[in-house]
C-alpha cells in the first residue's frame, strides 16, 4: 500500500500495482494540472502519495514556474507556463484549479476541443458557463467534472447526481460559505460587532482582504446555482438569485434569535414550488404513500442567499466554524444531509482527485462500481479492543466499603479511576452509581470486571460502555 | 415533466423523452423486480412516476402473485412466481428486494450468469458474499450495485466509493440501525425501561416481533462490514466484528451520561490503525501539510457495534428517532457526514433506483456526469419572495408611541405581529427591539419597511430577516 514514485525519472506512476492486480499493464491515465496554488499543490500531493490508483501527473502549469517548482514531485513532471504545452501533450485529463474566468474559460474550452477531459474546481465558471462547457464536452465525447466547485470536500455534487438520482428533489438548502459561517459564529460566541469579527477572520486567513464575494453572498449564490442545476434540474443564472449581505447582523440579533429558540446563519435556499413540497414537512418525507406523488410544476424556483433565523435544533444551526452543510429534500427519500470541510487545500483536492478517478474509471470500460469490493483490498486483523475512557455503571446493595473493594481491583489491574458519581434519592437496596475510568484498553477493563462481577454486593453485572 | 405510462399495453416506458432530446430512440433499460413488499412496491412506484429516465419495469416476481397484484402498474408488466421467467427474459437489470440469503443468493448468481446486472438492497447477502458476487459480476462483464444495503436512502455507499474516492479514509463510524436509535431515544426522552421502549417500538412498527438482529447489533455489523469494504478497502467478515446488545441500557444511564456531557447511542465503528489517525483529530483534518502523510499500515482494524457514550456536541448524539448517520474520516479531507432516512420503503427505494440509473448510464456509453446540466432541464422563474415568519430588529431613539406607529403601518399592509421583544438595560438613545411577524410574503414586509424606514425615531434602517 505504499506509493511508488519512479526515481529513474521516466514516469511518475502513482501507486502502480503489482503484476497480480487487476490493472497491471493497463495504460495509466495522464493528468495535467493548471494552477499550483493551495488546491493545486494538494492535488499533486495526493496524486503522488495515494496508492491504488493508476493516475500519472505529467504536467504542472503555473505563472513563474521557477518560483513555484518543488522538489517533492517526480522529475518526470513537466513544468510549464504555456497552455499550448499542455494542449499538445498526451495528457488525458486537464485539471483547472486556477480560479477566475479569464483565462480559465478559454483554456478549458481549448482542452475539451483538443480531446481532453476536464476537472475543475471553478464555481464561477461552472455557474456561468456550465451548460455550454458540458455541451462542448458531450460534443467532443469527453467529460467535464466539477465536484470541487461546491462545498469543497463535501461530496454533494456526486451525492445529488448519483446517490440521490433515484429521487425527485424539490429543495436544496444549506450553508455554502465557510467565511460567513465563521464570522457569524464569532459574533454569536464572543458578542463582538460584525466589523471586529470580519477583521479577525481576515487576520486568521478565514476571510480575504476584499471579502465582498463572501459577505455579500455572491460566492454562495454561484454554488447555489450549480446545486439547483445538478439537483433540481433548473437552469438558473447566478445573477437571478437574490443575495443579501450579512454585514448588518449585530451581536444583539443573536440574543434576540436565541430568545426565539433560533440562531442566525447565511442560508442558501432553492426550492421548486410543488404540491409535494408544501405537503411534506422535512420530517414526514418517509411516509410511505400508495397514492401517486404530485409532480413538481417546475415553473417557479424560490431561491435566495441571505442571513436568516434557523431553529437551534436544525442541522443548519449546528454547523461550526468554516464547515459546510447541504440538505437535499426529495419527494420519496425525505431529507438527506451532507456535511464537512467546505474549503481548504486538502479537502478541495480530495474532490478534484475523486473526479479524476471517476473519469479514469469510465475510461477503463467494465471497471465500475463493481470493483468496490476488490481494489487493493487488505484482510486485517479485527479487534474490538479500543483504547478509550470507560463508563462502569453498578447496581449494588449499599454497604460500607464498596468503593474501596472496586478501587482495589481496578488499581491492581493498573486502571485509573477518573470520577465517581452517585445520583441522590435512590433506594439503598438498588443503588446505581457510576465509575468512569481514564483511557485504557477495553480488554483490561473486561478482565477486571470478571473479578468485580463476582462480588456479592452487586445486584446485577456491571454495565460497561466505552466513552467514544 | 410528467411520466408517460403507455396505456396501449405494449410497454411501460417511464418518462420517455421528446424526439428532440438526447436519448430519443435509444433503447430503454428493462428492469425486473424480485420482491413486491414495502421496498419493492416503492421501487415500482418510483419507476412509474418518475420522469426523465429511460427505465422500463418489465417483470415483478413475488410469492402469491394473485394476492400482490396492483392496478397502478401498467398492464405490460409481467407478474410471475417463477425465477426462470425472469432469467429467460430480456430484462437488463434484476432488482432483488426480497431479503434473506435463500433463495436470494442463488437467484442473484443465476441472474449474473444469465448476463443481467443486479441491484440489491440485501445487507446480509452483500456482507457475506459480496466479494464472490462482485467477482462473478466482473467475470460476466456485468455490474452489481448495493447502495440500498446500508443506511437506506442515505447515499453513503456511492459517497464513499465515488465522492470520497480521492481520499484515503481511515475511520468510518455511525448510527446504522434506526430501531436501536429509536429505542435509545425513547429511554432517554421518557425515562422508561428498555423493555417498555422495545414494546412501544414494536407496537409502532419501528421494531420487529423478533428484534434480535437489531438489538444485538447483528444488523448494524453486517452494514459496518460493507462500509469497511467500500470505504476502508478491508475484507471483513461480519462475524469477526464484536456486537454488543443495547438491552442492558437503563434510564439511569442517560442521567449519568448527561452529567458527563454525553448521551448513549448504538455506535458502529471501524478504524484502521494508522499514524495519521492518531495524529489527526476530527477537527484538524484540513490542516495543509507539505510533509508526506503517513500511510495506513492496514494490519489492524478496530471494529465494533456497541452502545457507547458520545459527547452531546457530536453529530452522532443528535441523530433523532430512526435516522441514520455515517461519518467518514480521511487523511486529506477530514471528516465528512452523511445523514438521512436509514430505512422505510420510499428512502430505500430511492437508493435502489439510483443504482438502477447508474447501471443504465454506464450502459449508454458517453452518458456520464456530463449530462448533469442537461437532463430535462427547466428554466424556471426565480423569486426570493418566500412566505415565512419574519424578524424585524429596530434600533431607535426611544420615545412614546413607537410601537403604535409601527403597528399601524404593519396592520395597514395586512401584516400580523407575532411578538414584540425588548431586552433590558439598553440606552434610550440606541434602543434595540424586536418585532416578529406571522407568516407572510417577504415582498409585503419590504413594502411596509419602505414606509417604516422613513420614520424619524429610527437610528438605522430596520434589519429584516426571514425565520426559516
Amino acid at each position: 500500500m505504499t506509493s511508488k514514485l519512479d526515481s529513474t525519472g521516466n514516469s511518475a506512476v502513482v501507486g502502480e500495482r503489482g503484476a497480480g492486480e487487476r490493472n497491471a499493464g493497463a495504460s495509466s491515465c495522464k493528468v495535467a494540472l493548471l494552477g499550483f496554488g493551495t488546491v493545486g499543490s494538494s492535488v499533486a500531493r495526493i496524486l503522488c502519495e495515494r496508492s491504488n490508483t493508476h493516475l500519472r501527473l505529467t504536467h504542472v502549469l503555473n505563472r513563474n514556474v521557477a518560483r513555484k517548482k518543488v522538489d517533492w514531485l517526480p522529475s518526470s513532471v513537466q513544468w510549464t507556463e504555456k497552455i499550448d504545452d499542455i494542449l499538445s501533450s498526451n495528457a488525458d485529463i486537464v485539471v483547472e484549479v486556477m480560479g477566475g474566468l479569464d483565462p480559465s474559460e478559454d483554456w478549458i474550452r481549448r482542452a475539451l476541443t483538443s480531446g481532453k477531459s476536464v476537472v475543475t474546481a471553478n464555481k464561477q465558471l461552472i455557474a456561468h458557463c456550465g451548460p455550454e462547457l458540458i455541451g462542448l464536452a458531450r460534443q467532443m465525447k469527453r467529460q467535464i467534472h466539477f465536484g470541487a466547485s461546491v462545498a469543497g470536500g463535501v461530496p454533494v455534487i456526486s451525492g445529488l447526481h448519483e446517490g440521490l438520482a433515484g429521487d425527485e428533489l424539490f429543495r436544496i438548502c444549506g450553508i455554502l460559505n465557510g467565511t460567513c459561517n465563521y464570522i457569524l459564529s464569532q459574533i454569536e460566541t464572543n458578542g463582538i460587532p460584525f466589523a471586529t469579527a470580519l477583521r479577525e477572520a481576515q487576520k486568521l486567513g478565514f476571510a480575504e482582504a476584499d471579502p465582498t464575494e463572501d459577505i455579500e453572498g455572491l460566492d454562495a449564490r454561484a454554488k447555489l446555482a450549480i446545486l439547483a442545476r445538478v439537483g433540481l434540474h433548473c437552469n438558473v443564472r447566478p445573477e437571478s438569485i437574490v443575495a443579501r449581505s450579512i454585514s448588518a447582523i449585530d451581536a444583539v440579533d443573536f440574543e434576540y434569535a436565541n430568545q426565539l429558540g433560533c440562531t442566525i446563519r447565511q442560508i442558501s435556499w432553492a426550492e421548486l414550488k410543488t404540491e409535494s413540497s408544501t405537503k411534506l414537512s422535512t420530517k414526514s418525507g418517509t411516509k410511505l404513500s400508495t397514492e401517486p406523488n404530485p409532480k413538481p410544476k417546475g415553473e417557479e424556483l424560490f431561491a435566495a442567499v441571505q442571513p436568516a433565523l434557523v431553529e437551534l435544533s436544525s442541522p443548519l444551526a449546528r454547523v461550526e466554524g468554516s464547515q459546510n452543510l447541504v440538505m437535499a429534500t426529495g419527494t420519496y427519500g425525505g431529507q438527506t444531509v451532507f456535511g464537512g470541510h467546505g474549503a481548504g487545500g486538502h479537502p478541495t483536492a480530495v474532490a478534484v482527485v475523486s473526479d479524476i478517478l471517476a473519469i479514469a474509471r469510465s475510461q477503463q470500460a467494465a471497471i465500475t462500481m463493481t470493483d468496490a469490493g476488490q481494489s487493493a483490498e487488505t484482510t486485517p486483523t479485527v479487534t474490538a479492543d479500543f483504547t478509550t475512557k470507560h463508563y462502569l455503571r453498578f447496581l449494588v446493595k449499599d454497604r460500607p466499603g464498596i468503593i474501596a473493594s472496586l478501587a482495589t481491583i481496578l488499581s491492581h489491574s493498573g486502571i485509573n479511576i477518573d470520577s465517581v458519581l452517585q445520583k441522590p434519592g435512590c433506594p439503598k437496596s438498588h443503588l446505581p452509581f457510576l465509575i468512569t475510568l481514564e483511557e485504557c484498553k477495553a480488554s483490561l477493563v473486561e478482565q477486571a470486571l470478571q473479578q468485580i462481577n463476582s462480588l456479592d454486593f452487586l445486584v446485577q453485572p456491571c454495565l460497561h460502555l466505552p466513552i467514544l
